[in-house]
Parts: structure tokens; C-alpha cells; sequence
């Protein structure tokens, strides 16, 4: 992925429009939720295997809010100078230490989540 | 960005646990929403110049909940087979179009999305 | 619902700790979204027949984070000096006509909000 | 707030329209999250100033957007059978310890919640 590239045309876009003053991390972070949101409601109402079968217009749909996402994802780094790879690479780094793979069989996981933030 | 590298890392790393059950892009979408969630707390309280100067330990944090939705939102690609370079040029040439330069000038923006959601 | 001693406690708890400056609506909108982030935590996992049968101390972890979610919104109101009863009556009124009961019999309702958003 | 009259109306409006089958409290939770998303949309390019004096047509915005997340927070706790008022109270009390005083005032909250999430 040439993300460099991508970062090109972002900044591009948003120089071209005048939008850099709204681009402020806090606000970059409540507009990927609104995408996130838009990502949601595509599969709100879908069982499991739907959800593995979208029809056509569904799936181009999905790719736009995906989109959508990755975008102000990649603004919200450009903003925070934070190199993305290298944070994702990090961080997979550090989840296989957070879950060994002994411990977190399948089951394990399930309820796990909520009962650690409890 | 090498993302073949890192589709390959998540995906082992989630055969390792045989977390591929869970994965289901419907509950993917929750997950996502979830560490989109952890990066609202860390940006909630801040001002806009705080948003920009993080101390130390909170960008090493927002550079961890970043890479958790980048992740996640690789994952959903994987799960529907979309290619995610090609998805966010498609969607950069779509908002060219949508968002032509001379209406879209700064101030224009403000308020235009939440009105043309109602 | 005694909504009128909620919101007399939210405040004096945000008087209390000198919180109110903090409580900006953009602000709240985003303690909102980290809030129904931890919501989705706890039901990312789970399959539809787990969800309508939690164990106990994952309902109990649920009754609190759908209180925090209902504070906020509670709070946000008290902010823009919005009623959330005649808000919600209204709104209720609104969907009735949006949704003819003739129309929007089950299926119809699966991928209607996705296409009507694209 | 009469909430048996609104639980009444939110159950007659889902019957009428046989959506029972789709208001599992995992799919809820998801429609729940992109009403959030919405919230987030008309908030996410303002200031703070602005998000205190909002135009009257993005108020009557906002007032259908926090209801449509009340709805669903309602319906969320129909479905669990909890009780939202008792739920709020409770918590409102676990916040009190939780957040003494003496050791919350003003500035103590700005990155505390990034740091514990940590």
C-alpha cells in the first residue's frame, strides 16, 4: 500500500478546500466515528452468515465507509506525526504478549473483555 | 506500507488462538467501534491545543488505539475480500467530486453535514 | 423515571469535583461515544442467543455502562437545554410516519438504511 | 419522564412492524452506536463556543439525534430487563467513591482516563 501517496492526496485535498484548521486531532477523532457509525449501521440489522454475503450494492457501500475510515485514520496520524505501520507493528508486537496463544483458546475470549474493564 | 505483511501477521495471530470463529465482520465492526471508543477517552477532555501537544505517555497510548483500529479495520477488509488501497482511492475520487473546491471552501463545511443528514 | 433528581445529582457531582468547564457538548459527545465503545466491548464476542442470556456479572458490568451512556446523554441535554422526554415523544411521532406500518413489514428492513444512506 | 408510556410506544412502534426478530441486544447495541455516529457528525467541525450556540435547524437536529440514542438505550434495556433509573442511580453512587472529591478537582481529570485505560 503506498500510503505515502495517499497521505499526498489527503493533504492535497484538504489544502485545495481551506481545511486544514478544522482538521485538529479531536475533531479528525469524532469524524472517524461518524464513519464508523455509517459502518455500524450497514451491518446492524445482519445475522452472521448476511453479513459474509452482501449483496453488490451493500459490499460497495461497506468499501466506501471503510474508506471513509482509513482516511481519517491516516489524517489523524499525518496530524499526531505518528507513523502508522510502525505503530501497528508495535502493537501486534505487544497483543502477543497481552494474549499468549496457551491461554486464549478460542472460548476464552468471549466474555473476557468486559469482565477485565470491570 | 507493507500491508501483505501485516495481513499475514493477523491472520496467524488469530489462528494461533483460533480466534478465526469470532471473527465474523459483524462482530469486527463492534470491535473496531470499541477501540474507536478508547480513542474518544483519550481526547475527550483535551482542548485543541492540548489535542496537539500530547505528553509523552498519551501519544504512546494514541499511537496504540490507532494501530488497534487500523487493525480491526484490516481485519474487515480481509473477512470481505476488499482491497483497502483501492477502496480509499476510489473514495478520494468520489469526494473530488462531491466536494468540489470552489463550494467547499473553508467555513462552508461547518455545519453542511449535520444539515444534509436531516 | 425522576429525571429532575437525576439531573440535580449530575450537577452537583460536576459542581463538586469543578468539572463544568469540562462539560462542553462536543466534549460529552465524545465521553458518549467512549461509553457506548465499552457497550460494544461487551457484546463483540457474543453470539445472539449469549446476548439475551448474560451471566451475571457481565449484566451487572452492562447495567453500568449503559447508566454511563444514559448520564452523558442526560448531560448533553442539560447543556444544550434540550427536553429528552419531548425530544424523544416527537421523534417517535417522527419515525411513525417515516416507517408506514404497511411498508416496513420485517425483511424490508435489512439493508434499507444502508442503501438509503448511500 | 413517563418511561412506561415511552417503553409502551417503543414496543407498539416494533410489533406493528414485526422488528422484534431484529431487536437482539447485539444488533441494538450497533444501531445504538451509529445514532452515536450521527451525534458525532454535527459536532465534529465546531468549536467549543459554537457547540453552545448552535443555529436553531442543527438544535432540532441534534434533539432528534440524542433521541433516537435514547430510544435504542431504552430499548437495549428492555431487552436485558434492566431497570434504567435504578442502573443510573447505582452508578451514580460507584462514581462518587470512584471519583472522591478531594482528589478529582478540575485538571485531574484531563488525562487520567487515558492513563488508567493504559
Amino acid at each position: 500500500m503506498n500510503i505515502e501517496n495517499i497521505k499526498q492526496k489527503i493533504q492535497k485535498f484538504s489544502d485545495d478546500r481551506a481545511w486544514e484548521d478544522f482538521h485538529n486531532p479531536k475533531n479528525l477523532v469524532m469524524a472517524l466515528t461518524g464513519e464508523v457509525g455509517e459502518l455500524n449501521e450497514i451491518f446492524q440489522w445482519l445475522d452472521f452468515d448476511e453479513c459474509l454475503n452482501l449483496p453488490d450494492d451493500v459490499l460497495e457501500h461497506t468499501k466506501e465507509e471503510v474508506a471513509d475510515v482509513a482516511i481519517y485514520l491516516i489524517r489523524i496520524c499525518m496530524k499526531l506525526d505518528v507513523d502508522l505501520e510502525s505503530a501497528i507493528l508495535n502493537k501486534m508486537d505487544k497483543n502477543e504478549k497481552k494474549y499468549p496463544v496457551e491461554s486464549s483458546q478460542a472460548g476464552s475470549k468471549k466474555y473476557s473483555k468486559s469482565r477485565e474493564n470491570k
